[in-house]
């Protein structure tokens, strides 16, 4: 019988599956920090892969980087505080700034050193960028302003999860000005589709893209936006948030400017950011019962080569051999880029390194042995499909000179197979035409593992009608996702009120 | 006469020409935070490069990247300050979680949201990665461990300044971890040797690279290791430094190894960083009257195209062709990347236009009129070379087809061009042969402006001794800046003691 990697399974487990994913693969562990992690080299990797796409194609949009204080005065959130009602306020806030030696001998807080005003540490940064907004745009010609941030945020959060929901987390934050309505709500649509090409071409994550109902919009926005995704348990993940903010921003901070007849305007603003939560997607969305697998696009080694070291004096003529293979194979261009190639040169059994890439998630494996080398060959792994239908390792003995101009095709297709595989689970697990709360309910029954989502029809109800459905999506511990921006129109009755639906929306269980 | 586009010179103003350039070439503003600035896309974009640039080197020297928290327990310091005399206790203290509204509606920090232990706002990560460091490091096949980190860091600066001195300032810090003294101190140097290299190659900033006397040292280096750039005021300043941490740190965080004989060890350590301050130091080093002049390595656009637009219908025309010429500089590639083009398509008038980007700095300004379209000419300004011997602008109209392939190498003189110029300055500025303390107090008499370093024989005396040649050395405002790697052995006296002298060191006045 097969005996996977993990001792935990997607289908035992699937929350202690996801940790020892994380930990297999190396990708990220506990600080000691409270809700803070250490993202090591293959998660931080990944998330450098995920910075450096990400920020061609918000330069490519028009965008440029920029960066802001982590600090922000307390009375920047008084101020948002009064124009927005459900502004979050569980943050970190930085009250003091000197260490004494305490009687003890060790180090305290001095009572001396405290700050006039608190610090808060940013949560997000619509007050500090905001502020600045107000500066530089005196008049038309300054708009629009569309800049970009890629920083650390703080959150005080009570339960953590690693890269799903940290305290810190890593993230981008892109904050726009215009001068009108219909070019701020196309900025934010625009960011919107970005996020979801993103997200399925380079993530080979498939994504719903599509407006949230009113409960669930950023605080202060006049519409919010996002892109959900579908982990392999049926949950949904909300792996990137695109907000329209209209003029509440602007006029909370005084972002005016004179229009072309000298008149004083507000001007409209948007807000939408991805963050290192996308990493917790990505493992939730790909990875096995045999630990990551990692999409080559945002893999930081695509192909690594693993030499088949014996203690031996022939070992030095493998690693040779190796390394030239290396150079090759560095050589190549997949994606536009050089192929990312690495030899994993530590001391370790060549069995205990082939698994660690495989928990790693490398997208390519290749094992060179004396023998291999003699006969010209490379033994091949192709983490995408790992097993043979016996249940034994599918290795490949490929001819090395054959093989090698395959690479760039062999890791297109590992892409392109990622992303159907996962597509058509999520395509498979939306189910739509339900008209009935009590086949909701049926569907959601407790006993059902990995349910997936449903598309009902509703009402668009708003305010109270609105939270009497939240307490009843509530109780099957369903939320509402999104309005997707592709589905079809409205043609039945809400299934929450029985009054004619007005649009499609989506529920499921989340992340 | 010729006229500068600044209103404040070098030689009136320096501090003030320096504020100047930085607010001219719109590079960073104050953010109305405490201490800290908000880095423009000029100036982000420079550090930016920066980042691209170095993140190479240490990776091809063997460093991975990871991301450690950015909230440290009060508790790990106090065991590094038992440890550690000299510890520096000027940092931002998180102490609270939560805000709530106040009796005047604004907000204030919930005082029932305490913190159990307060955390430190990371002023560098010695103790958090040291932390992790003993959970990696078991046996002698776990080293070297050998990590750097890309973050923001918080030191609360009572006296701050742009880039140079900011309470956050953006840094690399890299962190290692290895068996044995000698290959720590190979790491020590070699990290040195990168900062050098990097900082000549790539920010045209000629430095002096050497070791600091023990006054200098960081807190707890066995020894400390800088690289000393020489700013247009004869000032230094100190763009990088790399650490030989001994067992010091090892020690405190029980960074413990088995060796090959089973017996345990404790690692060897070192750390080294450099920061956003490396920009403060490439603005005194390359700016002139003018405002900044951006080495092309590191310049956000190095060709940037300005096209004369007069709000007539031939406007469309003449920015068809500036964007197909900016198509085929693209093309081009220089320091073996694609040449970085942008058409400078804003509104406002061209002359405001090449003004603007002559005080940011960008290395070649094209300006492109219906005329020279028609005659399929460019006009060329190049930054490091921007007056003709009479004053006047020197604008060469150039053919365009000759003029294109052309550019690579260009940008590569101009690079070359402004290493030489700053490289002759430092030379010309490091007076050597001084015998007594009294040619000392006369080579920096109060009146004298920018007077530069001096390199003196010294008994490298320790303790008490350096206390009292520290004050000396004071009253005239210097400082030790370092102890060149490549001076020439001692042959002479101390010119503090009289003593036989040991090595020869670097004095002057410093940032």
């Amino acid at each position: 019988m097969k005996k996977n990697a993990l001792s935990i399974t997607r289908a035992d487990d699937f929350a202690g599956w996801y940790q020892q994913v994380i930990a297999e693969a190396d990708m990220a562990e506990e600080s000691g920090v409270r809700g803070s992690m250490i993202m090591r080299p293959w998660g931080y990797g990944i998330w450098e892969r995920v910075q450096y796409l990400m920020d061609q194609r918000i330069k490519a949009s028009g965008h440029e980087n920029c960066y802001f204080p982590l600090f922000i005065p307390l009375s920047y959130f008084s101020k948002e505080a009064e124009h927005v009602d459900g502004f979050a306020k569980e943050m970190a806030v930085v009250t003091h700034h000197r260490l004494i030696k305490g009687e003890d001998g060790g180090l305290v807080v001095d009572p001396e050193a405290k700050l006039e005003e608190p610090l808060v540490v940013r949560p997000t940064s619509e007050t500090v960028i905001g502020t600045a907004f107000a500066r530089w745009v005196q008049s038309w010609r300054d708009l629009p302003v569309m800049i970009n941030q890629w920083a650390n945020v703080v959150r005080w959060e009570m339960r953590t999860r690693m890269f799903l929901r940290t305290t810190e987390f890593l993230w981008q934050e892109g904050h726009t000005a215009h001068a009108t309505k219909a070019e701020a709500m196309e900025e934010t649509l625009s960011a919107l589709e970005m996020y979801r090409a993103f997200s399925e071409e380079v993530l080979a994550m498939p994504v719903i893209a599509g407006e949230k109902p009113e409960n669930e919009r950023f605080p202060g926005a006049d519409a919010t936006y996002s892109i959900e995704a579908m982990m392999q348990d049926g949950k949904a993940l909300q792996a990137g948030t695109s907000h329209f903010l209209g003029q509440t921003f602007s006029k909370a901070q005084n972002i005016r400017y004179q229009d072309k007849d000298g008149e004083f305007q507000f001007a409209y603003t948007t807000s939408w950011g991805t963050s290192t939560r996308m990493i917790g997607g990505v493992i939730m969305t790909h990875g096995d019962d045999d630990g990551m697998r990692v999409p080559p696009l945002i893999a930081p080694y695509q192909v690594v080569i693993v030499p088949m070291l014996r203690d031996k004096p022939e070992d030095e003529e493998v690693l040779d051999y190796c390394k030239a293979l290396a150079k090759d194979i560095a050589k190549l261009r997949a994606f536009d880029e050089p192929v990312r190639v690495k030899v994993d040169v530590t001391g370790a059994k060549t069995q205990t390194k082939r698994w660690s890439w495989i928990k790693k998630g490398a997208p390519v494996i290749l094992e060179i042995g004396p023998r291999d080398m003699a006969d010209n060959k490379v033994a091949m792994i192709r983490r995408d499909a790992l097993y043979q239908d016996s249940g034994k390792l599918d290795t490949k003995f490929l001819a090395k000179a054959e093989f090698i101009p395959e690479i760039p095709a062999l890791l297109s297709d590992i892409q392109t197979n990622l992303h159907s595989e996962a597509r058509e689970r999520m395509d498979g697990n939306v189910k739509k035409g339900v008209e009935y709360w009590s086949d909701v309910e049926r569907f959601y029954a407790p006993k059902k593992k990995h349910p997936g989502w449903l598309e009902v029809q509703w009402c668009k109800a708003t305010g109270e009608e609105l939270k009497s459905i939240e307490e009843r999506l509530k109780k099957l511990k369903l939320t509402f996702r999104n309005v997707p921006v592709d589905a079809a129109a409205a043609d039945g009755t809400c299934i929450f009120t029985g009054k004619p639906a007005v649009e499609r929306i989506i529920i499921g269980k989340a992340y």
